[in-house]
């Protein structure tokens, strides 16, 4: 597919370089990020306080942009690159040890104006599924994603290298109490659809013309029943009886699309 | 979402009992599957011969069906059943050892009437992707994916337990030549619609009123040139410009949907 091809510089904002190489996990604090597109949206990011980058030639020469002079970087070969990150990670010869972004405050996304639905995510917890989401909500404009603080997966390489770069870009903002939560959206005027696959409706039948925030649960369980009680609609999407539900990061993808094309 | 909740008889086709157990690796030949959906799909597809079901009491009493008394199950510990399967596979107390299924023929395919579309895919290597575009295929009633031999995910525990099931269902053709089999497709009567995120079209702009053979490229480098070459016209899912591309599974979700409601 088409490359974005922006060629502003890489920023750096390198905090102290201390431990972490070979620990296989990252200094206390901080994180690693893998991959091309993981790494360099992370280096683009204003708001990502950037460590330390460790790196084979090659991969320094795949990223889209320039890095500072001063900007930390060593060196390495793949199979040291590899001892950095978790088993099997393919972190092509990019590894970004940083500081998790601040948090966002629901408040401030409900009151930036913005067309763009909201996701909220119900007890989503497999990373890749967490990443894979950001990235289609950043393909079809979300304006944010909510998951409750306790039952979602924290940011991590894994959710940064599925969500291709969109980690750095779709807000994320965690709430303690999700209900609440759904409150706080509806009153500031965004109709909620919680994707439920015994619902009458289907989910393009169930849209609104207005703002819309979208409600999926978990893999397996589905939306708790409290959170589908504090939906507007519940809708479906209308697959066929040969199977029980789709991946939540495809039912997620389709329902985005479906908004952003109504 | 709601379960399916068919009753009929699990099946039990057991081929002879020989090693494996604590391998980490299926005996020779055989595959291993895990996972709640994808075992019980597999007990149920008279296609599949089983060899041995290695389970926990809950594995076992989660199952929807019975198993014939002679079926050769083994009762084990969760920690045991985690031997038996890569690391981290979220086997849900079920580990079934079992045959392959019998390679499909694509003029097979193409002569048995359906509706559905196909769905070629070119270099899809990842096998949760593979999985995950086959749980889609099976939701919006695709007539079956086609890969190239080399160029694809064996048949797998990963790719059973991301199909949740489609694995059993969805024919999945595998084929030496690509570029030949989309000319056999395209003799058949097909469209064959190449998603390239370049091209000018939108999916829903390209999608003719008939069947369809829908073509997607590899996370990364798209479809190969001579592959683009072999389509009837190429299409572009609506995405903005804050990211290069979608997940694969999820492109293919969209496309597979919008050709269910179109």
């Amino acid at each position: 597919m088409a490359k974005g091809g922006s060629k502003r510089a890489l920023r750096g904002r390198a905090g102290r370089m201390q431990g972490g190489r070979g620990s296989g996990r990252a200094s206390s604090g901080q994180i690693r990020l893998w991959g091309r597109h993981a790494v360099e949206a992370a280096l683009k990011n204003p708001q990502r306080s950037h460590h330390k980058l460790w790196a084979t030639r090659e991969g320094i020469a795949s990223l889209d942009g320039e890095l500072p002079e001063t900007f930390p970087i060593e060196y390495a070969e793949v199979a040291d690159l590899a001892r950095l990150v978790s088993r099997d990670a393919p972190h092509q010869g990019l590894v970004l040890e940083c500081a998790p972004l601040e948090d966002l405050h629901l408040g401030d996304v409900l009151e930036t104006p913005s067309e763009g639905p909201l996701l909220i995510l119900d007890h989503v917890t497999d990373p890749h599924n967490v990443g894979a989401i950001l990235r289609s909500a950043s393909a079809f404009g979300a304006a944010a994603i909510i998951t409750q603080d306790r039952h979602a997966p924290p940011e991590s390489g894994v959710v940064a290298k599925s969500a291709s770069g969109a980690l750095e870009t779709v807000p994320w903002v965690r709430v303690v109490n999700l209900a609440r939560a759904l409150d706080d959206i509806a009153a500031a005027g965004y109709w909620r659809i919680g994707m439920a696959g015994e619902a009458e409706a289907t989910f393009s039948q169930a849209l609104p013309a207005g703002r819309v925030a979208l409600v999926m649960g978990a893999e397996g369980g589905g939306m708790r029943p409290n959170i589908a009680a504090h939906c507007d609609a519940l809708a479906r999407l209308p697959i066929s009886n040969a199977i029980e539900s789709l991946n939540v990061s495809n039912a997620a993808a389709i329902a985005l699309y479906a908004i952003a094309t109504r």
